[in-house]
């Protein structure tokens, strides 16, 4: 960190993972921060709500810090501003809408007031101290998507955010090739690009094209009630299924907390075109006939708190899925997601739905023709993949080197590494603290690994706990032991296990007493030890144990 | 269960769902079982390790049981063998791979003297009471799977078992097509056929296929080691990686316990050739080069356990992965798998390894237009479909309706449900007792749904135990209240959250005291709330409470 004329990045999220997005530009003086995402969690986090970037380097240099740009309005890019302008403030800037869903998300936090924000047009360069952000025009799955040039006092850096080439959007521009042909020309130090996905061959079609297949599911379905489920944010693809509704004399509803609000957003700074009297609340549904209806809703994932899920599970209150009913998932699965979308298609089914899977959708993200056509226009002397796991990284290294990148000149970087640059040379020279922070409810980190684990073990076998009562100075038996379980056998049909259990510990204690063991920390050992044997020994199993003391006089 | 002329055809699993798979055939005086499977637990069903069938109807009808068909070795088609034979006495029949496997099987549970078992050959036809049993070569994923011509007072039901059209298998002949039309011919009263692929256009290539792709994968890596990963139970898979490697003057290492137990049954049996001097032990790899080994191991699904999923967490004892290695998954993940063989393959990029995905691999399942051919041969009056869950089976109604079935004769059933059937009519007449037993370690069906939600809760929010030691008769506090909590906060972090939840309890005793309630379930009930209470609104959390009362004189 002692090369003051050098630009150091860092990523605090976002690499080897998708979600968490945000990296840290600095020089001597100056921080500029990109993106300030949050994750969703894994599996194995249980009972996690969501995850966020720990910023302590941030804090830590907080006077620093000049602003946060950020490049498009996903949660991954978005999620994460709350939380880290309660620890530091800065400035916020962002194109019109992606300005409208974090100024949606301040709200809820009662924050509007104290952030200062600034919405910046697509050409508009911002001085941040030692930088200078130029904002270009990109697409992707949610309009107003930007990439950022980034002047530093050691040259240009082109980081593209979460993009894709769409020569034929819905909402807005083509992404401003001309311009990274500009910038390549005058000379690009570095080029970060989406790797999410790299791995993949060929193009990604033109958001346009799902337009054509809902055009084509609507002349071929007539007669049923049309349900599509997609994601909240993506309002092009909203856009498109109401071109179709309105072509063929449907009335759309929308339901859905999260679609809800971003139509919303959306329809207010006028990224979406309504014409009067498309929209019905979901009341007025009973006043239509089953052709006059498409009902657009959240739930695309299988999420099981999703309208559409809790449609399929009967436990929706305005919306009863019908026999010929049919829904279309306009979306893939993410993954990890596809036994829940297994499980809501299979509860369509059996009400009689039919479903359409995965025809009418395409995806957000630039493919290797897309990768290559960028770094031939802003041939960079470094490549830095970002935005996806391992083998994306590695996919978009590939690339990179293809289109002449040195390979020496590639950085795969990990959460927290330091890259030093300049002209001259980079180099991955240190790591600063940096990882998941995990939130709970209204906790912010107080779960972390330990707990976790703990929560690991619970949902494994259950927990059986033993109450044993002492008198004080003599650690005599006054009451107990009591043994009370939960999650670890149907206690009403196992009342001989924990009798037996209870004669293991009362062995245990005498065990105890005549090698005059008087540590209640040694006693309580031997207990749980005790029972944990005897657990394995009868059923292979190994709750977790946990043997508590009282004291009386 | 009245109507003593007609055949009654329970499925007591695999209806819905894919595996577990087990169906009852009845007449008045006889009980024919085909099948026998378990099924592996879904995420929701925390600690448990496998599923089994319920068979309380079986045990109910255990004196009519003549006797268990298998149609093939896989687990989700013998594994519940040694679990229901503990319950009931019944002969099993097998074709000679499949009863390699379930012996082994019943070796492990030591209960191989005491079940009588019979090897039967393709064509061969066996008398069980009022049913007679035909054995039909079929194709899969796994050697020697049979299809049943079932001979029943009624008519002649066919069920296909797992099944696929492979005109050149590896080992042995292709599916039987001409019995099929021969009894089709003489009249076919019902086919049970596998819905697994049902939805998916097309004809299933042939296994032979990926023998190619392996031949090519070794010409065109002559330099790296090469490790495969594929299903243990994939014999004809293992065969041609050993032709590979034989072809390519390679040593084979074979890792993985179930992939050695597999490869020794097969072996013996004579289903696999395997050419002196091409086996190696792992121990030996190290007097060879790269050039000259390859490895074969279980991990294909990125089960953590497995060898390839230890490999690439650089925790098994013997393989190092190396930079350079080329990893190939011969296997396409089941669905819920997706993110654990991401995870394994960013583990492999990681240690420089070159990885090939899905491509060497072909499905064990008959896709629509196989199931038509198999329709076409056989013109059953009724279809059953079977094997897949609800999507996969009306997706096969609709092949046997465009087949010419009658749509009141095709069945789609559940678990459970009474299939009454005879020459003239079918009708499903009524459910049994049926559904998931859970096996954890060596109990089975002593967790229900009951201690599974509790440890569901205990996952998402983990547990507050408060301990509170009250003076007999006056319930005045002896010691306490002790507040334990596991799975919760990081207690060392959350002191003043203990302390006051400590307030909260005596709170709630006093409380409890000045209105004279002196029960103890009601003196609980409000500890409890007033916890809840007071977490849900500070931290938005609902962890499981659990106030314990013991009493000393």
């Amino acid at each position: 960190m002692n090369n003051d004329s050098k630009l150091r990045i860092i990523p605090l999220g976002g690499l080897e993972q998708i979600g968490m997005n945000m990296t840290v530009f600095e020089t001597k003086d100056s921080i500029l921060v990109v993106d300030c995402g949050l994750s969703f969690p894994d599996d194995e986090m249980l009972g996690i709500d969501l995850v966020i970037p720990d910023i302590t380097y941030l804090k830590e240099n907080a006077d620093k810090i000049k602003g946060i740009v950020i490049t498009h309005g996903h949660e991954d890019h978005i999620g994460a501003i709350p939380y880290v302008l309660k620890e530091v403030k800065a400035p916020i800037y962002a194109t019109k809408l992606t300005m409208g869903l974090i100024e949606a998300k301040l709200k809820e936090h009662n924050m509007l007031e104290i952030v200062t924000r600034k919405v910046v047009k697509f050409g508009q360069i911002i001085s941040l101290s030692d930088f200078r952000v130029e904002f270009i025009k990109t697409n992707h799955s949610i309009a107003d998507a930007t990439a950022f040039a980034i002047y530093t006092p050691v040259g240009t850096i082109i980081h593209t955010g979460d993009f894709k080439i769409d020569y034929t959007p819905v909402y807005g521009e083509p992404i401003d090739l001309q311009r990274f042909g500009e910038l390549g020309k005058k000379g690009v130090l570095a080029l970060m690009s989406d790797s999410t996905n790299a791995a993949k061959t060929g193009f990604t079609m033109s958001e346009r094209t799902v337009g054509r297949t809902f055009d084509n599911i609507f002349a071929e379905n007539t007669t049923r009630r049309i349900i599509i489920a997609t994601f909240a944010s993506n309002v092009d693809r909203v856009q498109q299924i109401i071109n179709s509704a309105c072509k063929y004399n449907r009335k759309v509803v929308v339901e859905g907390r999260s679609m809800v609000n971003i139509i919303n957003v959306a329809g207010e700074l006028g990224y979406l075109n309504i014409p009067d009297g498309t929209l019905i609340e979901t009341e007025q549904m009973k006043n239509y006939t089953d052709e006059q209806i498409v009902l657009i809703t959240t739930g695309s994932q299988g999420e099981s708190m999703a309208a559409l899920s809790r449609m399929a599970a009967s436990l929706h209150r305005k919306v009863t899925i019908m026999p010929g009913d049919l829904v279309v998932f306009s979306s893939t699965p993410i993954p990890g997601n596809e036994k829940s979308v297994s499980r809501v298609i299979n509860e369509l089914a059996m009400k009689g739905a039919k479903v359409i899977f995965q025809e009418a959708h395409v995806s957000g993200h630039a493919c290797e023709e897309e990768l290559k056509l960028i770094y031939a226009l802003t041939k960079p002397k470094y490549a830095i993949p970002v935005h996806g796991e391992y083998r994306h990284l590695m996919a978009n290294r590939d690339i990179a080197e293809a289109m002449g990148v040195n390979k020496e000149n590639t950085f795969i970087m990990s959460t927290g590494d330091v890259l030093e640059l300049d002209e001259e040379s980079g180099a991955i020279t240190g790591k600063v603290q940096a990882g998941p922070v995990f939130v709970d409810g209204l906790g912010v980190g107080d779960v972390g690994n330990i707990v976790l684990r703990d929560r690991q073990n619970l949902a494994e076998n259950g927990i059986i706990i033993v109450v044993l009562t002492f008198e004080k100075y003599t650690n005599n038996l006054l009451a107990g032991p009591d043994i009370v379980t939960r999650g670890f056998v149907y206690v009403r049909e196992s009342e001989s296990l924990i009798e037996e259990t209870r004669t293991i510990v009362m062995d245990a204690l005498e065990q105890c007493q005549s090698k005059n063991i008087t540590d209640w920390s040694r006693i309580k050992a031997t207990v749980k030890d005790s029972i944990a044997d005897y657990l394995w020994k009868n059923l292979k199993r190994s709750p977790v144990i946990l043997p508590i003391i009282t004291e009386v006089e």
